[in-house]
């Protein structure tokens, strides 16, 4: 089948041999699949991420001098079925799957694995237990947005974010823009957002953020004072009669870049007592200092991935028009185009999700 | 009056002015203040920690180049009212109190201001409406430790712990010990917890603790991933019938010492899901790898302090024999042994809370 292989610390269009389906297993032919900025990561630093996934228990259990056919958001559509399967879904049957399978009773990571190819090839094997049918009528490529958008809700899910609450979200590549669409649907505002691109300002405006930062002219954090010491009516807040100062409504803070440094500066931004949730995947060592969480009473939650329920909610509110997911996707390659599209994503005046269309 | 003032960086026995109480404010006779271990590092660190408070927002807005008392763990006597106030209390009335009072409107830290002498002096100026009476009874040396057994039980109820959960104490000088007791009262345990010293770790066994590690020769986190891995009665957990992996019990670690690294440590050591509460007060930079907080979706709360209930809780608490202190005092002082105490603090197998006498 053909494929865009990472090989070399490259990504390669070559032909492979298509998977076959182990015990529990489904073969499925790739209709579509969005790039990660995971996947970039794991091109430009795979030996530093799989060292480091060992150790902090992460599921990168690869062989970067064998081949990996990346790719974990996508969408396919039944081709076979492997032995001990219930052939629930009939051949045809377009689905999504978390990027999970098991071979030999382990657990791997489609995607990310040298035994379980991922989206940008023709083929992939998919564990039965986890398709989901794609409901009628909903198009390939928004529902292969599923897995990326996923994120965007565990994380809201995790931060346990009220109405009352006021949200910042610092970066806007597609995990910020996930977040903001969790948010969104949540009911939860003003959504405060911040990015030093243009192109990604605009998309978090379309996406449902409230008040756009360029962090290049003002200081999100500045921004987020102003809107967090008002009502939800836009009343000022009257100030605390024991100390004098000003009252500020509860800070949750969305760290959705993942590059060191940044961790510390929301810390240093934030107002007492502020919830951050770290989005971004920071894979260096970072710095900070330990006694601006302790004088603000900060609370830091890290964040990975979603739950099975959260994967097929987020399908579901594709499919339903309950979220609107179509702005992300800036353009479609096929596997010959994957590795110019890898280049292509470093600029983000270009490109939030491109989709690999195999075929 | 007699006092041992911070002045050059060294604690000096000297005669100095006795304190007038403002507007609200009460002057009260020190019957006993425990000496803290941020006292030892604010003579130590002081204009970094100045320097520090300033940026973070925290509350030692001290000048180091004039006269500071520290002390801000007491017990009192009230012997003067000032302007504005109720005198709810009679003269001669033992009371606990916040360290924090107002002078023209503005809140300074008793023991962390020029103008607000703490404990380590004969007499102070407290704010009235913070005034908590002894009960009757209590011994003086004990109603001091109000103050830094709150901070214990305001760390515990910040961690949300409940009975299925299983706690690990990192550090048992007086802020880990404090941590044990809050456990301890509210039937949390096994109470897991880990220092180097001997004397620490027998204070612990004490005050409460379950299991005791000496982490030069058990690792505390294998040593809670064996006590994790069952039930209350005793009973291996069932392994993950998806992953194969072995189930564990919710992880609640307490970080109670305050020196670079230890955040990771505990980052590293953690089980998944685990929430990190940092009491120990670190006040360098220091550095972490986000990732291991990633891939176990850890959180991380900072705490501070304690809230005015907690204060009067913990009080209440001791008054009525729930909490078990006494084992903490090691020793007293009067206020010319103050600057030695200073010293004797430094070595865990002498000492875990000095009393400061001053008549």
């Amino acid at each position: 089948m053909k494929a865009a292989v990472m090989r070399g610390g490259k990504i390669v269009a070559d032909e492979i041999d298509a998977p076959k389906p182990g015990s529990g297993e489904v073969l499925v032919k790739t209709l579509a699949c969005g790039i990660c900025g995971s996947d970039l990561h794991t091109l430009s630093h795979g030996h530093d991420l799989v060292e480091k996934s060992k150790q902090t228990g992460g599921q990168f259990a690869m062989d970067l001098d064998k081949d990996v056919v990346m790719g974990h958001e996508f969408c396919a559509e039944i081709l076979d079925y492997g032995p001990d399967t219930t052939k629930t879904h009939p051949v045809g049957t377009r689905v999504c799957s978390m990027p999970v399978s098991f071979k030999n009773g382990t657990a791997v990571t489609v995607g990310y694995s040298n035994e379980a190819p991922g989206g940008y090839a023709e083929q992939m094997t998919l564990f039965e237990p986890m398709l989901l049918p794609v409901p009628n009528g909903l198009a390939t490529n928004l529902a292969a947005l599923t897995e990326p958008m996923a994120v965007g809700l565990h994380a809201v899910r995790k931060s346990n974010i009220n109405k009352h609450e006021v949200p910042l979200v610092i970066g806007c590549g597609p995990v910020g823009l996930a977040v903001i669409v969790a948010l969104k649907r949540q009911g939860i505002g003003p959504i405060i957002a911040a990015d030093f691109s243009p192109r990604r300002r605009a998309l978090a405006e379309k996406l449902g953020a409230d008040i756009i930062i360029n962090p290049a002219q003002t200081s999100p954090y500045e921004s987020w004072l102003e809107v967090g010491g008002k009502s939800a009516d836009g009343e000022l807040l009257p100030a605390d009669p024991m100390t004098g100062m000003p009252t500020l409504r509860q800070a949750v803070f969305f760290e959705c870049v993942g590059v060191p440094g940044l961790i510390q500066q929301l810390m240093q931004g934030a107002p007492k007592a502020a919830r951050i949730v770290v989005v971004g995947v920071c894979m260096e060592t970072d710095s900070f200092q330990p006694l601006f969480g302790i004088n603000k009473e900060l609370n830091i939650q890290f964040v990975l991935a979603y739950t099975a329920e959260e994967f097929a909610q987020t399908l579901h509110h594709i499919a339903e028009g309950d979220i609107d997911v179509e702005p992300l996707i800036t353009g479609t390659v096929n596997i010959a185009g994957v590795a110019d599209a890898f280049n292509d994503l470093g600029d983000p005046e270009q490109h939030a999700k491109i989709i690999v269309v195999p075929d």
